[in-house]
């Protein structure tokens, strides 16, 4: 297993508030005395030998030795050709399955306190293929492309998590009404991986359906897996009902490593001013964990993050807060 | 004008509980005395000459000809190579832009008490071209059409309709960070068509991005337009925030004509009982009524049906209450 001392796990800090938060994370793993080494580098793309930008590989490299990374939030390269570098991270890892759990904050109060699913995104295709063509002038069609290698592939995680974290259901979450084929293959790849699951419940919705009833009634889902963009959607979407992107961590998985990450922005106002919510980075630390087995350190930082979010005195100004991040930081700190 | 007294309108009454909430209307139309005369067709799809299923041909020459139209829920007929009749409607009469108003209700209580949004949909092409196919056995695309045609045409709409309404400011949603052609030309076509109207407010927000925000602070919102699955996808949403899809109207505009219609279900396990609940087709009338420049009898209508609402004795099932539909028709028939 993972659980021996210094494993190494690859850090991109990232832009931003990025920094900083990836600073508090490390404190506070270290408070916890976490046995793992980082090893930092950076993402910035260089101009390769065939004049394109590209990832540097030096932390290609280190992605592919550690097999486990936890990243900040990325800036997207200004200017014509620069893709998102979060697209090409998820690309050069094979990053098939994004997983986000959503949960209600017993110290954080919106409009639901129980939410509690996880929406688990292909990552690798879909609508996110890039394929894209102009017919003639002013027609423009975009290729959403989907396979049934990466259908079965993210359906099988998903029941796989169910399994593993004591889910009781799998919800499939399509437009097979519209996008017959397409939805129609990742529909069937679903159903047809739900079989070898029995002790899994499982069931199918539309996206639209979906949509609704988790604004009236969250409640109704527990773990939901989807084609790409429907996930992108779904995802903020869940977020949003617990307090937002500074709340929530996320995880890629892929065949060869799997790279935790916040997905909020990286908030240039605020950058450098320690006035940063670590939080996202340090539940998708908490999901990394779980992944390494490290499991008893992973419970005693989240418990200690959600005490202090519980208490509210320490709380950062996204959350109605005065505290630093730091202040924040060093709380979570005091209780480990 | 449509002013005049007996001005035709087609009526579909749908399947399911159509029938019924359809005779709603009829009667609260009755007691307002509207000056429309309804001409019901039935759109059950029939055998053409070349073998094919389609909408039967006086059902097409009596929207054709009225230009107007009101529909409950139709239930897709089951078997192969039915496509959703719904769908085919809206291609049949080129209808365009799909607009749906989302209000918090004064007397039916949600979570949400600030919801006042419109969704306006492509309506004819995007993610629903229709356009799919295998590749190889397990590869399958569905092409997402975008003209600019189609785009500057609901661009067009939506600001006029904001104009209209006196609304404040219109929200293009899209994901042209990564559909950058497609959503792209959506997007630019939208941002040249607010140039034309300098009093209307402008914004550019991602598809995921306004889902999140749309939970926290729908108030954030006014007017939003979109291509066709996002419209699907946020109007749902939206109308799941203020109730559920039982509560709101919408209406498809064509270039020759506007269908109004109740987006719910045809509700089968009710069917016939008199539990339905009209408020959706009726609102989808009032919104009728106003596109006929019958304001004051859509303004009568609408007040009649809110303070029934409000007063929560004669609400029906879906509401909570245990009133049967005729019993709240009737309410809002007194009130008239
Ligand atoms: C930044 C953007 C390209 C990305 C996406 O669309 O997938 C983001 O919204 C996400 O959810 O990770
Ligand atoms: C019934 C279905 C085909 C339709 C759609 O997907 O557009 C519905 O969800 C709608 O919003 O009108």
């Amino acid at each position: 297993g993972y659980a021996s001392s210094g494993k190494k796990v690859t850090l991109i800090p990232g832009d931003g508030i990025g920094p900083e938060i990836s600073a508090a994370v490390q404190k506070i793993f270290t408070a916890a005395s976490v046995p793992i080494e980082w090893e930092a580098v950076d993402v910035t793309p260089v101009r390769g030998p065939d004049g394109r930008f590209g990832i540097p590989q030096a932390a290609i490299d280190s992605v592919n030795t550690n097999k486990i990374g936890l990243k900040g939030p990325l800036m997207t390269p200004v200017g014509k050709g620069h893709r998102s570098l979060n697209l090409a991270l998820r690309k050069e890892f094979n990053l098939y399955a994004n997983v986000r759990p959503c949960r209600s904050l017993e110290g954080y109060k919106t409009l639901y306190d129980n939410v509690d699913v996880v929406t688990i995104r292909e990552n690798t295709e879909g609508e996110y293929s890039g394929i894209e063509h102009e017919i003639i002038d002013g027609v423009v069609q975009s290729i959403k492309l989907i396979t049934e290698e990466a259908s079965k592939r993210v359906a099988e995680y998903a029941f796989q998590y169910a399994k593993n974290n004591n889910r009781k259901k799998v919800t499939v979450v399509h437009k097979a009404n519209i996008m017959r084929m397409s939805d129609g293959l990742f529909l069937r790849c679903v159903r047809d991986m739900a079989q070898k699951f029995p002790e899994i419940q499982f069931e199918e919705r539309y996206l639209d359906t979906v949509c609704l009833n988790m604004v009236q009634n969250p409640a109704k889902y527990d773990v939901l897996v989807m084609p790409n963009l429907y996930g992108d959607i779904l995802s903020d979407m869940c977020a949003g009902l617990v307090g937002g992107l500074g709340l929530t961590p996320s995880g890629n998985m892929g065949l060869n490593g799997a790279l935790f990450e916040s997905v909020h922005g990286t908030a240039p106002d605020i950058a450098g001013k320690d006035l940063a919510n670590p939080t996202a980075l340090l539940l998708s630390a908490v999901m990394m964990l779980r992944h390494m087995e490290l499991n008893s350190h992973a419970d005693k930082i989240e418990r200690a993050a959600f005490e202090t979010i519980k208490e509210g005195k320490y709380l950062t100004g996204d959350l109605g807060g005065r505290a630093k991040c730091s202040e924040f930081t060093n709380e979570i700190c005091a209780k480990l």
